[in-house]
């Protein structure tokens, strides 16, 4: 049996930090890669450019050929090929010469520059040069960007447009990434319904489904979503199925403190309650404990207080177990409100927040969605301090350093 | 006929925003609404709390028993009945009286305070109450955070997760919301080859696909790659098969300046080239068309100017196209480097940026995606400056400021 116990919110990250899972790989197509994270890093097959090519739509001649060319003293040189992209050409560049050459087209031997086709013109396979160019210019040379061998990306990026590209150039069309954890939310409440325009009696609507499925796609997890009744049977039964199913097990309501409740009663008969308690506002009833070795994440029942649950606990939990290094970026903003607090408890203030200053947005229920609308972060109040004055710098979390 | 003139890049951006088109919107579900447009405000259906209701697990019971109560003097009354979550009743709480509550259920008639279970003892239908309350304490009452016919949400808001619990708290389980725009993305270039590990003479892995997907996804659009070949019967039979299928085309390649290349070509036969050259670096190729109402934008092969040029003038079309008013977020930092520049261009500057400096990656080559790999950032030269010396401060965009 379990001892209900408040503990610190440093304390009850340790705890969870120490019962961090790490997702097992899959491998899959290029095309599907975008913000998985890689599980190797990336050797690369090939050299870029694969051989010496032209910068340029224009000619490729002997730079020597162009000295003092300029449009009052152009040169004159012969055609003697052309090369698209995505051809070659077998021909030497000989003095007195020039290939026609499409960007991208490798320079054929003997030339040594590519002239703009700007500076140039062309009549019956002659050309008039008129402009000097220097040994290389608009060559781009084998190997400049990349070497055969070299290393091109390192392992558990959360993969970018441009990290796609340059796998696929190092020759690669599968990655190896990191399977996102299948999260299983399961929602308690007899008197949640679905959201009606007629709500009748003591009936609540159900909004904790919407908003656990949407942060749980923002930490890059799946979701799905289940409803259970208060009532220790229905919740074993789902629960047990659960951990069979999903690598995580997030349950919303049921965790009142003061006596075990119907969640945190089942944790602890299925398995073992680690946390049930934390010295936090909102969210006080918080739990956390193992059921065959999958982690069950216990949030409040009230919107605003799983939300902010969610943000200081599940986040990173679920971000790490895809070897996604999140940490909460704390940044400083000063006050334009006093806020109290108390000594040991760490309070997440909703707030709105600019550049310079954040204006907390105060109201008494954990239950207030509407102040969580308004805000777009954090104001946080660690355990060591009695509150915040106006006026006082303090720190902050912005809704936004939560996109991966 | 069209005439490739080089413009700036805010005259191209004029005249990109001069021909936006806005998506039409469709009805979803609420589930599936996260990171959405909603297309209207919401008014709320309901009030919330619907009633008024207790915010504690506890015993509800009238305040003025309560005066006076503490560990060492507790009160003591009876309890006459029990509410559970979900559940409501008819007694009335009289003097000496309370009833067992959970949270969330309502108040009943008769009480005005509920005092938490931590403050209590209860044994057979007994409770000795030990603390001292205030009028309202713990209830939350009817309409305290929403009154029925308040809005609630604004419109063409990106849903965030409470935004959701907002939209069903107001009794809403769909949400009108712009359509995603549906990209076709045509890579041109005979050269091109998926990625392999045995690269043959003149062939170049196909790297922009990756890219330019990603690239889409990003800009909350849908996106789907076909190839063409450098040729003018091919171009035309996609392209007019794209203006059927999709809302926006984006090509790649095929849009030299110096002269009429296949892609720019073949819009103008079929439609209207609006732009076709921008002093721009990297990207000066950059056509934009119309065809069929269609927008179509033509960027160059090269990798990394494919991907500025989606960053300067695609992205913000793609959001802008679901309402979303998305802006570059320039910020300024001390450059590391000196950066040369001419006099209207405009550059973009792959480049690695702190809290404090940015050092550009400098190289001649606008394919070179190892740069692009290795920036978190452009610095931008604006088309009034010659560069940027080292220790000058300049604007620059974060590539996570892209995120939406």
């Amino acid at each position: 049996m379990f001892i209900s116990e408040l503990i610190t919110v440093k304390k009850a990250e340790k705890i969870i930090a120490e019962n961090q899972k790490i997702m097992p790989t899959e491998i899959i197509k290029l095309e599907n890669a975008y913000q998985r994270v890689n599980y190797r890093k990336f050797i690369s097959q090939h050299s870029s450019p694969p051989f010496d090519r032209s910068a340029m739509d224009g000619y490729a001649l002997k730079s020597r050929e162009t000295f003092g060319c300029s449009p009052s003293m152009p040169g004159h040189l012969k055609i003697i090929d052309q090369i698209g992209a995505g051809e070659s050409s077998n021909v030497k560049v000989g003095p007195g010469q020039a290939v026609k050459i499409a960007t991208g087209a490798p320079i054929p031997a003997g030339a040594d520059a590519v002239i703009m086709e700007e500076y140039t013109y062309e009549k019956n396979c002659k050309l008039d040069i008129m402009a000097t160019l220097s040994p290389g210019e608009n060559v781009s040379y084998e190997g400049e960007d990349i070497k055969k061998g070299d290393k091109v990306l390192n392992e558990s990026m959360v993969l970018r447009p441009q990290d796609l590209a340059m796998i696929a150039s190092a020759g690669y069309g599968n990655v190896e990434v990191y399977q996102k954890p299948k999260v299983g939310v399961i929602v308690t409440g007899n008197e949640l319904v679905n959201p009606t325009f007629h709500l009748e009696g003591p009936k609540i609507i159900n909004s904790n489904q919407y908003t656990l499925r949407a942060l749980v796609k923002s930490s890059m997890a799946q979701c799905e979503v289940i409803h259970c009744r208060d009532n220790a049977k229905a919740m074993e039964k789902i629960l047990h199925e659960a951990v069979e199913k999903y690598d995580v097990i997030i349950t919303t309501g049921g965790t009142a403190i003061s006596k075990g409740d119907v969640v945190v009663d089942s944790v602890d008969k299925m398995g073992e309650v680690l946390i049930h308690g934390v010295a936090v506002r909102p969210g006080k009833p918080f739990g956390f404990g193992i059921i065959n070795d999958k982690p069950v994440f216990m949030l409040s029942g009230y919107p605003v207080a799983a939300m902010v649950l969610f943000d200081i606990f599940v986040r990173q939990y679920l971000l790490k177990m895809q070897n996604i290094l999140y940490e909460h970026k704390m940044v400083k903003r000063v006050s334009k409100k006093k806020v109290p607090s108390i000594l040991g408890r760490t309070d997440y203030i909703r707030a709105f927040a600019d550049d310079k200053i954040i204006i907390p947005i105060l109201n008494k229920g954990s239950g207030v969605i509407r102040a969580m609308v308004a805000s777009n972060a954090y104001l946080v109040i660690e355990e060591n301090r009695e509150g915040i004055d106006e006026g006082e710098e303090c720190g902050i979390i912005l809704f936004n350093s939560f996109k991966v």
